[in-house]
């Protein structure tokens, strides 16, 4: 079992870092983080205590994982992305706001599923979950949940089309579609294809 | 007088910092700014020369404080928030543009007025103001001034509401509205609640 | 001729850092990045592998420069800019995704030409050349090519007029234009004014 490789020039404190992930300069651990085996978190980001990152969990530059954040397996987390986990924010340190922060009724969590990617600069909305392998574009800001295999994009984001676990783009033909790169197929029923991609799936593996 | 704490990776250089704030790691204080009492200022912040910070602010990850800006008490500054101070930038190494940075013309000054929040990535061109207690939703970018309370956001921002001061939304009904979390009370005077609302606080603090 | 000055907090293992250029706190240019004379690279940068960059460049705080980026002298990127090289991105240690990072097919290189303004928090989609001279606007998602001298501004890019080479927008009036503050003159040959711009400066220099 290979360690993990932590830059000199960061900052770990949290005991649970999986094997063989790499920890990159100017980043800061916090204890009571949990990152699983096989990541790759680039420089000048921030997990703080409570978020959770699960195996081969890519995390490009200067992106911050919140407390209430989770990352499943193999997601990509592009460059600057913004998570968020307040939706009416306030200094706590104003008096007119101090009560809003006595409890945790104002931590919102947010769930990214397997192998999901969130291009550079996205925003997330306090409490959405994005689905297994979908895709939301550079600079989109999601304000609700994301189907399994979308492909969003926009301020709102919205859906354009669906993507491949293996990140290409599908095209569908008489409600039938291959992708291209790797040659999985899949059915088109109405709307609902996020599940029947996510049912293929589960059939493949 | 509990004094500032200093993480010992951040570089703190001025000698205005109010008694209880704390700067977190990576951050960059510059001679020359100003921070008051009891402020948050977290990791990876730029805080330059000029930059002027108010009491009980918070200041989350990976925002930059220009030369120019001013942030009034009890101001909530999300991470990644984007100040500007220059509506025409050119590299002032660029022949062809130096002679527009031989004097002080093209800095625009921002003002932040108390107790007003910024959602994380939102984007501030340069000269804006935003009233007290205002509200700026994530990702918006806010290209003309923002009155007191009120909701923002959009590409550009437009309003969509007020907020009260603890940071409710308010919704009105035949020109009152009561916060439903701290029950302070407000009436509509058309389109021009802001000033109203801003009378009302002043007359109950 | 005054060699680079490299702050004392920055890690700099590039050999190729022109004369006169400055590399503030926090920031990391990698060995096989290469960076011209007289270049001010801001704080929290991260500077890769591949990445070149002229001479009188500068970058403001939290950028990242890519392998695949080329910013050509002069060049202004604002802070917080986004680049991109991956149009499908996902997580090269999710199993599903691995052929797709076998070879460099994912990767597009993006090309800023000479003088040309990025604006603070703009994101460039992977791919895309921005015509020199050209400005484009704060938060501004550039998904297509820019043409010379251009003004671009929203989600996605859209052109909205012309600026100087100075910084300055121009005016037309009956198809010609003087710039108030260099007072450089342009013809406007209906849509094709960015070249009969670039054909000017040419003349002019």
């Amino acid at each position: 079992m290979t360690p993990a490789y932590i830059h000199p020039a960061a900052l770990v404190e949290s005991q649970e870092i999986g094997s063989e992930t790499r920890i990159w300069a100017f980043t800061h651990v916090m204890e009571g983080a949990s990152i699983g085996t096989r990541c790759n978190i680039g420089e000048h980001c921030f997990v703080e205590c409570g978020a959770k990152l699960g195996n081969n969990v890519t995390v490009k530059n200067g992106t911050m994982i919140w407390d209430g954040v989770i990352l499943e397996d193999g997601v990509f987390i592009g460059p600057h992305v913004l998570f968020t986990n307040d939706r009416y924010p306030r200094s706590p340190r104003l008096q007119e706001a101090k009560s809003r922060y006595v409890g945790k009724e104002w931590l919102f969590s947010t769930l990214v599923q397997r192998g999901a990617s969130i291009g550079a600069g996205a925003t997330l909305l306090a409490g959405v979950t994005v689905g297994s392998f979908a895709m939301v574009g550079a600079a989109t800001v999601v304000t609700r949940d994301v189907p399994a295999c979308a492909l969003m994009v926009g301020v709102p984001a919205r859906q354009i089309g669906w993507v491949c676990p293996c990140g290409q783009p599908l095209k569908f033909e008489q409600g039938v579609a291959m992708c291209n790169h790797c040659h999985r197929q899949y059915t088109n029923q109405s709307d609902s294809i996020g599940p029947v991609l996510a049912a293929n799936l589960a059939a493949a593996s």
